[in-house]
Parts: structure tokens; C-alpha cells; sequence
């Protein structure tokens, strides 16, 4: 351990920007301090005078200041990717809000840039990574107890939100602006966890609704089905209009199934053998018992079940203190910046095969036809400039 | 009501023909006796001597007998169809276990040509529609006290089969002999209550998994995407390989939301005004303490728990009952012979769209195309002749 603070530069002081000037101002982050807050809009310096630090209008003037170590970038989905090349550029660490991009191109070109900079540390803010429960899951996963994956299922609708919150900015939810809905703002968490813990999946089929519920142009509705490639496959299904959200996570393995409710409460069942072993060594009268409602299974199998409390704040604190270890000691990363493109593709890929109903290949996507279909959208929109 | 009984005939004493047999030599159903039995295997006579009922090897002979009023037909799918016309044509009244037909064209077959015998009776053997969970939810969705659909799945994957199961007979689970695997014969009772519950879906993109965890030439695997329509959508998950099976239903509509655990806890949450009034009106204040995790909603909705029960083999004798019934009195039929097509083909879309890789019309499904692919997969394996 060092004495030596992280001094970050928030660009961007909107809703989570000034959550986390306040948790460092507090002391919550022991390696990290403010080192400087950059805004466009000149009345939000009243706030970094009062955590006594320098205010910039222009992040690449605060870049360039010498006030700070490391950025985060709390600013539309947009302008993550291109910040990060200009601070990277500069030699400053830098801890990209997800999406790291909208699209997987502007996601690579971050990505790529970056590893042309080694010596300086790049990272995305996926924060339920430190979410004990999934952390968990991940290593239960990696460590092959439970075999292979035959199956998952996340049905994920808890990301409710009234029409107020679309309405609160010109950006929000729309193609050019934000580049999607739930998958691009709410979801992006889910897409990350589901592929950290289950792995990438090497195509897709998805339906999305399109202002379904809610006056806005992009997806307030996704369902998509997954294919891992062996066999194994899988549902995702989030929306952003359902009041009595649920969430659920099921993941069916070669030796057990992992189901978990609310995020908060894992059951995990592991077979005493591999269930095709079990299958296939039950005898005929065993099979007539089952038929009968006499065959008892359990002996076959021990369910354990655990419950996770949840600290408000806590996984954004770990993020930065994890960051700044990084930077500091040269800690092994949480969520290293490549590992951001995942979910980009994902969510790209989800709405090129709602768009064309066809389905679409995750593990060679066709990137420019993403790009050409969104600017259609953006350009009918007509608010935005297109992308390229 | 009459003193007089329906005298059945049951075609096929194997399991399941046995357990009705057993039913009605016990009473169980008021209004309806054994006529005779009829089975291939002439050991089975003794059976039917037993219960002091003629036997018959050929079951057109116990159709011209004069023994039977009514048949129901325990015996390979593919036969359904076929006997059910002999039947209808001899003016028996005819009760076809599901599935009514294997493909759409034979389910179409028997069901038009029951039309044109309207004075005889004409039933599919879905029991799982006098469950009285699902029977007060297809109360509870016609009423429109929920509103239009939004939402539904359903995770079926309690119909745990292990390799003994499939090894007992050369048909089961083959191309030739029984046409699919889980599809056409464990879920089709859920395939059943899903549409007469949500309604019947437009098209469909499904992957299956052949052979993926049993030695056998059909699926054990299935994932379905469906849509109804205005945005609407749904999936459908079943297997015969978790041996840790999940049973779970969710119904989201515009003004409330269905959850069923096990097919035997209901949860209905209501709303009290539809969803997307609730959202347009909520103030901006409210927005921001939903954010805070501040806004409280419980407010806004009302929560109804009901546990059910389960008789096992009551809902196979309220069938025979109501069949009785409409033969007696003309009572309103539980479920018509007609209705069988939706299952069928919601099934045969699945295996169509799982060859194809692609999204698959059900409202103008191509049968043509699926008997070719059919009748492929048959030849391929080379047990069974191929269908027309």
C-alpha cells in the first residue's frame, strides 16, 4: 500500500458524476481524491469551489492541466469512446462509464487506441462486477464444478422508468443522441454480467418493441435467444415498462443449476454426477417410479441457498478504489476496457436482428451494416448528426 | 341430467388407456362406462375380461359393434387422426389424445372432416384445462380486467425424461414414429394452455437442441420467440433433460401482471390504472425519488397470492365427464377437437424455424415445407415409412 492518492477529473457532474464527487469527497474511496471537475454548463463551478477543486469547462483543457491522474466519463453514451482517446492519448488513466462506445466500431477504435498505450490504465465502470452474489457466480462458473453450460435465462425487467425520465433531456432515447434505449442505458450491466459469468454468445435472435410503452423512439422492449454454440443456448429479456419488474437468472449446467431471484437470493443445485450419468444409469423400475410419482430424486442432489445484502453506493466505491489500485500498485482490473466491447456487440446485434428478422451473427458482426442501419435512424430522426 | 351413461372405447390399453380404464371401472366418472376395449397385443383380453367388457384386436370391428357411443384413442401420435375420422364417419363420438395430429395437414384432415358431421361429438384430451389454476386465468384474461398483453414467458422444464424412458419402445422419440420429442409429447399440454391463455402467437423463431442430452434422434431442447402482435411478445422454454426442472409462468398486460410458480402459487399484482397512465402522470419530483429509491408504488397496485391444490387423475376423469356430457346434454365443450391445430402447429413452426434458422409464419404456416423437412429427417433415420 502507498500513501499516494489518485486524483480523478469527473468530466461530466450530472446525476452520477455528482454521486461520485460526493462519495470521494466524503472519504468513501481511501486511494482516490477529486482532482479537478470539468462541466459545460459554467454554473456547476459553484459545486467544484465548494469541494475546493479546480473547475474546467473544456475536458481537454483539464486533460492538459496537470490537476489530475486519471478521468471518468459520465457524459452521453456517445462521447465516451472519443474522450478516452484524447486522455489515453494524453497519458491519463482512464475509467470509461459503459457503454464504452455505442456501436462496436467506436468501441474498438477506444479499445485499439488503447493498446497502444500500455503504461496507462484503461478501464470501464461495470460496477455490479464487485456485486459479492455475481463475483460468486463467476468463480463457481470459472471453476468447472457445475460442468458445462446447457442453458440461461435472464428475465430482467426491473429497469422500470416513466415517461418523466425520458422527457428530462433532448438526448434521451433517441437513435442520435443515446443510440438506443434499455440496452444502451439500463441493460448494459445485465449484457455485461451475463457474459462475464456465462461467456459470449455466437449468435442472436431478438424482438424489440420500439416506443412500445412509452413515447420515445427507441427500444422500451427486448427478448432475445442466444445460441453459446454445443447446444447451449439462452433468453435475455428486459423492458423499461414493467411497474412489477422481475428478475431472474437461471443458468442449467451439465452438474447443477444456479438460479438467482431479485439479485439477491442464489439457490444452487449440484447433482452427485453429471446429469446425463444419472440419466442414463436409472433403472427401468426407477423410470416407472418416476411415472408414478414415487421416484425420490433427491438423494441425487443438495440445493444450497444464500442471501445477499446490498450496500447503497458501495459497488461505485469499489470501482474507483479498485481504479486507482490499479494505477497505484498495478492491481489486477475488475472490468479491463476491452472487456466493454462485449456488451456493445450484444446490444448492436440485438438490434440489427430485430431490424432485418433474421439472425445475426455475434461472433463475425457485420458492423457496417449496424452503423448504415442506425444512421437511417438517426437521419430520420433528424436531430442528430449522423456517425461514422 | 340423465341416468343414462356413455359406454367408451378405449382404443390402446397402455398407460395412459389403462389409468382411464382403471377410472371408470372405479366409478370415478358419474356419467360414463367402459363399452370395451380394443388393443393390438392380444394378451391385453384378459384385461378387458377382467373388467367384464368385450375386447376387440381390430378397432374398426369395436367401431361397427354397437359396444362403444364414444372413443378416445391412447395409442401412437400418428394414429390419432386416422382413427378419429374412421371414427366420426361411423358417427361415434370421438375423443383424440393430444396431439390431434403430428403435422398441421393431418390435424386439419381430422378436424375438417369432423364438420362435416356436426352431430357427432368431437374432443382433444387436454386435461390441463380443468386445472383450476389455468382455468380461472383464462377467466382472468378474458375478462380484460388486465388489459391488452404486453408480455408472457413460461421456463416448462419439469418434464425431467431420462435414457430409460426413451429406450422403452421403437417409436418413441423418433422422426417416424412419433414425429418430435418434447414438443409433441410432454409439452404439448402447456404449448395447449399458453395460447388459450395469451391468445395464439403470429410467428415464431425457435432453436432446438436434437439429441442434445438423450440418445434419441429428436429435440430435447427448445427455446421459442413468439409474437402476437402489436408488440407483444413471448418465449417458451422446455427440455426433458434438467432433472431440476423449473415451472414458471409470467403474464405482463397493459394493467397487471400474472406470476405462477410450479403450476400450483398464483401471483396477480393489479394496477390501479393502466401502466402507461400511471407513467405520462408522474410528477417529476416522483421521478426523481424513484431514482433515490425514495418512491414508494405499492401504492399504485394491489397484490393477490392463491395456492392450489392438485388431485392427481381428477383432471383426466372431469375430461371424460365433460365429454360425457356434451354427448348427454350437449354441454359446452371444455376443449373442441378444433382447437387441437394450435399446439400442432405451434409445434411444427418450432422444429421449421430451429431447420430453417429462420422466423417462421404461423398464421400462414407453409405445411408443405414442413412435411417436406419431415419426411426427411424420417428417411434419414429409416425406420418408419415417410407421410403425405
Amino acid at each position: 500500500m502507498t500513501d499516494k492518492k489518485v486524483r480523478l477529473g469527473i468530466i461530466g457532474l450530472g446525476a452520477e458524476g455528482g454521486m461520485y464527487a460526493q462519495f470521494l469527497a466524503e472519504g468513501r474511496v481511501p486511494n482516490m481524491v477529486i482532482g479537478a471537475i470539468c462541466d459545460t454548463l459554467p454554473e456547476q463551478k459553484a459545486k467544484a469551489d465548494a469541494y475546493g477543486v479546480p473547475f474546467y469547462a473544456d475536458y481537454i483543457e483539464m486533460l492538459e492541466s496537470g490537476d489530475v491522474d486519471a478521468i471518468v466519463t459520465t457524459v452521453p453514451h456517445y462521447l465516451h469512446a472519443e474522450m478516452g482517446i484524447e486522455a489515453l492519448k494524453r497519458g491519463i488513466h482512464t475509467l470509461l462509464e459503459k457503454p464504452v462506445g455505442v456501436y462496436t466500431k467506436q468501441a474498438r477504435e477506444v479499445i485499439e487506441f488503447a493498446k497502444t498505450k500500455p503504461e496507462v490504465k484503461f478501464g470501464v465502470f461495470f460496477n455490479q462486477r464487485t456485486n459479492p452474489l455475481y463475483k460468486d457466480l463467476k468463480v463457481l462458473m470459472e471453476s468447472g464444478e457445475l460442468g458445462a453450460l446447457r442453458h440461461t435465462s435472464w428475465i430482467i425487467t426491473t429497469w422500470w422508468r416513466p415517461q418523466g425520465y425520458y422527457n428530462q433531456s433532448e438526448w434521451r432515447a433517441t437513435w442520435g443522441g443515446e443510440g438506443g434505449g434499455v440496452l444502451v442505458n439500463q441493460a448494459p450491466h445485465q449484457l455485461d454480467l451475463w457474459q462475464w459469468i456465462c461467456g459470449v454468445p455466437k449468435n442472436v435472435f431478438a424482438k424489440c418493441a420500439y416506443g412500445f410503452k412509452r413515447d420515445i423512439a427507441v427500444e422500451d422492449e427486448v427478448n432475445a435467444l442466444v445460441d453459446f454454440g454445443d447446444g447451449a443456448t439462452g433468453t435475455f429479456i428486459t423492458c423499461t415498462n414493467d411497474m412489477m419488474g422481475t428478475d431472474r437468472l437461471e443458468i442449467l449446467c451439465d452438474k447443477g443449476k444456479i438460479v438467482v431471484d431479485n439479485s439477491k437470493q442464489v439457490t444452487i443445485t449440484r447433482l452427485s454426477q453429471p446429469e446425463q450419468v444419472l440419466s442414463v444409469n436409472m433403472s427401468m423400475e426407477e423410470v416407472s417410479k418416476l411415472f408414478m410419482g414415487q421416484l425420490d430424486t433427491s438423494t441425487m442432489m443438495t440445493t444450497e441457498t444464500k442471501d445477499y445484502g446490498s450496500v447503497w453506493g458501495a459497488q461505485h466505491c469499489d470501482v474507483l478504489e479498485n481504479f486507482a489500485a490499479q494505477i497505484l500498485e498495478d492491481a489486477a482490473p475488475l472490468a479491463p476496457g476491452e472487456d466493454g466491447i462485449h456488451g456493445v456487440r450484444l446490444a448492436n446485434a440485438i438490434h440489427l436482428s430485430s431490424w432485418t428478422r433474421k439472425e445475426v451473427s455475434i461472433d463475425n458482426f457485420d458492423e457496417d451494416t449496424y452503423m448504415a442501419e442506425l444512421n437511417k435512424r438517426i437521419a430520420a430522426e433528424g436531430k442528430f448528426p449522423t456517425r461514422s
